[in-house]
């Protein structure tokens, strides 16, 4: 089946913005189009495959939809951003954040049609990218389109920021948004992801967690030795895993001075909120194979997930990890840890208090570099936007949103949210099989044009709040 | 150059012993011919590559060399092990340990020469195992060829028992040593190694550490997750470090209750015997490229280097280990440990000890398995057969024999020693720059002849003691 031939699905509530619903349906052949043509131009930010083609592609396709201005962004040594702005009426300005990089798509052979093809199968769109971030992004730029060719001019003034490095940290992502902040000035924004649960519920997520990943590494000896030395010839492992236990030990609390200083608890109102969306910690531990969370109790495990800051070894690495025994002293060892970061906590101010307690606790051997950082960003929960996108959602998919004060993870939503003093919601067209940076990456037909509906009743009902 | 084309480089001392260097000289021939013929039949016991071939390639040689007995032991699943008794005077009994396999030849690109070769090039044999051990086997065998075609008959009996397993832990040797411990009786034993120092003393060692090799497993989620859910899911990295951290702390002290029981301290000869052998802890440390040892005081590291027991971290692995940041929960860990051991510590024991350590401390779920077991192994500085080596060394060298009351390293000395109740001392013809276990291993031609003659000499006064 070609993307030609995929008929437009019924949508959930056509009722309830009938002309909207109609005008979606007559964008839907260009919408599926532009994915699958999007799709098809890989785009892998961590290889440098196919960036500047992807950029040229993304203006394209904003000019084709009638976007007023189309830009590309260039700092030395980034991939590029791609800006567009469309005209429109009243004096409100939504923003969408996008990105048109993807994931590599390794191990090919793990998906069951090609990657960069984008695929239709069983009612869904596969390839590299098409849930994150591509779905998503052409969903609302065929929300645009659709309102533009129903009501002749949109209801508000909307901004498009696409960038290309989410994949790999938004490494230039701070400094794009400082360079070009009063091009970006808008009341809200919609952020790149979200989907649909397990029950049919559309997801709504109104923050991120920070993100502070290092590097440590010790040395030993120049190569690597015979282990009979190890009586006296320091040990870069041992090093390791002292300076590890050093920052945290068996209870599980970080003992780096100040990691907790500043951090701001969650609002009455959030703790409200994360408890108005149902969650099944037995279902959890059973998904992940464990017998207990390292938090006692689940609501205080819920809380620790949502809103507490951690320490994570992601990667150790030293001397001899193949079968049987191999007596060596290995002349390197290396750790990868992540510490997710909560409002109130800066990634460099960690960076810096993690490297003096070292230095302090006897460890100055022991080298650690930033490999990545970012800070939290939470919108309030109460905020009239949030009620907007959560009716507008309930709109679309008649079921009532539900609403994530904050997702576990980390994303760059601090340098656009900070800078530009909005909200930020996200909102998007996955679900809970969408398989993001996995083979088989997907989405649901049904969803893509359900994200194109809602996107297009938020729009309309944006203008005219 | 061909081996027959290796022409017999002039003995030291040919003057102590005139007619023993002249017997050499006419084995010479032979001796080059077999040494190359063994080292070109691979035995890679790690790969089960050509042992059984081997076995009977030795076989062979001894019955060539005139043995009154030639048998090949066998267990279930073991490598063969070698057995041969030769006839002689008097009433005494000399047993020389050695081992056909050898290390695996990899990484082959790193040989200047073919490994299985046995290539002659500027005064040296290079190939896998002509320092570790076929050259100390061949050089054993060829004196006691020279010894029989100059006498007639040996002066005392010689056993020889060649085994197939130590470059992989010398897995059944104690196994062999108890089935056949009557037929392997004797007065006292050369072990396999052993060679020329810098300044051309030749060395003899006395004693090896134990071992108790194991490998530390945790495991948490049944698959690598998001590191966000680091905030309540176990990771079995931390687990790992955590149990790591228990067993020895920064203070380098096994924190083990029971682990350093029943220690035997060296023995005011033993350290006596230290001392007369010269040191130089600085070129060490220069060689090594390191700033100072973990142990306070150049005596103090030589004492722990020799005496102590020690727990070396030989790998780690686990999660990401790759270039830049991955956040993944990684849903295992691994960690290699070796123990060397000292006389008066049993590794099963040690194991056991361990084990309960790891339960008593809540780590109950981190996994061990113990791959490789030793123990440690000394004879007596003051036994007269020590004494006699030392004194032939001198005779064939020409140079004060520097005798190594233990080797900082393990191998099985214990299981032969300690049942047949013998002295065991380690004398070959490798020297400083043999790459034993590395490409382009190698003996110098002038080593081997020396060694034929040191062992001819050996042969005939202890024959005569």
């Amino acid at each position: 089946m070609t993307s030609a031939d995929v008929p437009m699905p019924k949508l959930l509530q056509e009722d309830a913005a009938p002309d909207l619903a109609a005008a979606v349906r007559r964008e839907w052949p260009q919408a599926v189009a532009d994915l699958v043509r999007l799709v098809r131009q890989p785009s892998v930010a961590a290889q440098g495959v196919g960036m500047e083609e992807c950029a040229q592609l993304t203006a394209a396709i904003f000019r084709e939809a009638g976007a007023e201005t189309v830009e590309i962004w260039r700092l030395p040594d980034a991939a590029p951003a791609v800006f567009a702005e469309f005209a429109g009426g009243g004096d409100r300005t939504l923003l969408f954040y996008n990105h048109y990089d993807v994931q590599p798509a390794e191990p090919l052979e793990l998906w069951s049609t090609p990657p960069w093809e984008g695929a239709v199968r069983d009612g869904r769109l596969v390839g590299r990218g098409v849930s994150d971030d591509k779905g998503p992004l052409m969903a609302r730029i065929a929300a645009v389109r659709a309102l533009r060719r129903l009501r002749g001019e949109l209801p508000c003034r909307v901004k498009f920021l696409v960038e290309g490095e989410e994949e790999i940290g938004s490494v230039h992502f701070d400094t794009y948004v400082e360079a070009y902040k009063d091009r970006l000035r808008a009341d809200a924004c919609i952020w790149e992801f979200g989907g649909i649960d397990q029950e049919g519920h559309p997801e709504l997520t109104l923050g991120l967690k920070g993100l502070c990943y290092v590097e440590l590494e010790a040395h030993g000896a120049k190569r690597d030795q015979h282990s009979s030395v190890g009586a006296i010839v320091p040990n870069p492992a041992w090093r390791l895993v002292w300076a590890l236990n050093a920052i945290k030990g068996p209870d599980g609390r970080v003992n780096v001075p100040g990691f907790y200083d500043g951090i701001q608890p969650p609002t009455e109102a959030e703790r409200e909120a994360v408890r108005r969306v149902p969650w099944n910690p037995e279902r959890m531990r059973q998904n992940l194979g464990i017998a207990a969370f390292t938090v006692e109790g689940d609501d205080a495990a819920r809380e620790a997930l949502l809103f507490g800051p951690t320490c994570t070894i992601c990667g150790l690495d030293s001397g001899y990890q193949g079968p049987g025994p191999k007596t060596v002293l290995p002349a390197v060892a290396r750790a990868k840890v992540d510490f997710r970061l909560v409002p109130g906590q800066d990634p460099h101010d960690i960076f810096r208090k993690v490297r003096a307690f070292l230095d302090e606790r006897g460890f100055g051997d022991v080298q650690m570099k930033l490999l990545s950082a970012e800070k939290a960003y939470r919108t309030p929960v109460d905020d009239p936007f949030v009620q907007l996108v959560a009716a507008t959602a309930e709109k679309a998919y008649g079921k009532p949103a539900r609403v994530h004060v904050t997702s576990a993870g980390s994303g760059p939503m601090y340098p656009l949210g900070h800078a530009l003093g909005i909200p930020m919601v996200s909102a998007g067209c996955g679900y809970w099989d969408s398989r993001a940076h996995a083979p088989d990456e997907n989405i649901r037909i049904s969803d893509y044009a359900q994200g194109i509906y809602h996107m297009a009743i938020l729009l309309e009902e944006f203008g005219r709040a």
